[in-house]
């Protein structure tokens, strides 16, 4: 483990020693494989399902892999995926990436352990993170691109579309839920990723999280907009076909989609 | 159109000469079919665009003619499509739409011209509504169903499937939309239709709306939590496959789910 955090150095390159025009920023993506699928099917971990002939993991890495501007990969795994990531990524073509880590129980613990590994591996505070769910297998290059261009002006950026059905907030009366709040729609997008920051934004924003033991966002996005409410989060394009895979009635769409860009 | 009116009357019977026992409430649904299509294509009505071998709006019409508890149908147009939508209802199968209707420049004038229509023919202040946009031609029997037992306890009802996708309350900034907001994902629904009330209960809403020129709403459901704040609205279980076509590229989807169906 510590060995193989050691060679998540993105660079040789420190932050002190090389000039700031020559230095190659890093452009980190962190790939989230280490969710358990509970509404999927346990017994078959989402992440390595087969579509369009390959595991969905494998369509995520490659589009950060084949993407110019990434400079390095890491993978957050569950010990049940582990050994199957390993063998995919062990191939030569995976070369941007680094490390396969452990990651937690939640989505936070994940990204938690990612920034731990990176902060070991003494990347600049300004180097750029790609925090991506392994299940949305089909992000385009341009949310990838428009997601490195926007942490030129801002320091969180997150990939979304807009909401083309009305929002409900629900609440619950008895056994049912009832709408509580109509938000304008105009105003109202669906969270997908990469959700990308500079790396010293989000460390700050978890390092101010850490201290409140009821917080348990479902995405990184939701922790700098709650912690560092002063730093906005700029939205860049994402695509409906970016969908992610959370149910085993999703494969088939991805299993087109997958057609889709093959054809 | 008077006279189209006046045929609009759902039942023989009136609210005050019937025994309650006897009185076949009416289930009256209202397919929303006037909207613009703006982000769609304004020289193809996304209404009459044919998928699985038939227009969409003819999908959304069947839906509540072959629903055994449905007893009465109004379609609400525009010029665009009204010669169109008369050639589809005029045939012998769809004996329960009573009258095709003008809608208005926004949902909520549909809504009202609907309203105001039923009012005419003097259904009873409990005739139970749903209401439907044309372009979701996919909902399931379960939801219509569902809608209509859900009108026995509670005076407003509304499709809605639960968020896969954290959602993101965005403001703007400058040129730029940031986030502002991110609500907890458990609470967050997807509004779909039908969207059911009780008839006195949505035309109540409607008219304190009406004194309002700037609330622009984009579904039934918030007419009624935001004047009716007391009048909790049920959510009752959509389907992903409840899509609305609202760009062409929703169409091959739309397909897809065509076909699916028909397997």
């Amino acid at each position: 483990m510590s060995e193989s955090r050691a060679s998540a150095a993105p660079s040789e390159v420190s932050q002190d020693n090389a000039e700031p025009e020559e230095q190659i920023q890093p452009v980190v993506a962190v790939i989230l494989a280490a969710g358990l699928g509970v509404r999927f099917d346990e017994s078959n971990p989402k992440q390595l399902v087969q579509v369009g002939g390959k595991p969905i993991i494998a369509w995520s890495i490659d589009a950060f892999q084949f993407n110019a501007r990434v400079t390095d990969i890491l993978v957050v795994v569950n010990d049940r995926v582990r050994e199957a990531v390993e063998a995919i990524v062990g191939d030569d073509t995976y070369d941007k990436v680094r490390t396969v880590i452990q990651g937690g129980i939640e989505r936070m613990d994940s990204t938690e352990a990612a920034l731990q590994t990176l902060a070991e591996a003494e990347i600049p505070q300004d180097a750029k993170l790609l925090i991506h769910d392994a299940v949305r297998p089909f992000v385009s290059q341009e949310s990838i691109n428009g997601c490195i261009d926007a942490l030129d002006t801002f320091n969180a950026a997150t990939v979304a579309v807009a909401s083309t059905d009305t929002m409900l907030m629900a609440g619950d009366l008895g056994e049912r839920k009832v709408v509580r709040q109509v938000p304008d729609r105009d105003n109202m997008f669906r969270a997908q990723t990469p959700q990308a920051f500079r790396f010293g934004t989000l460390r700050k924003a978890y390092d101010l999280a850490a201290a409140d033991p009821d917080f348990h966002p479902t995405d990184d996005t939701r922790v700098v907009v709650d912690r560092l409410p002063e730093e906005p989060v700029a939205i860049v394009a994402g695509s409906v076909t970016n969908m992610k895979i959370t149910l085993p009635s999703d494969v088939p769409m991805a299993e087109w989609i997958a057609r889709s860009l093959a054809g």
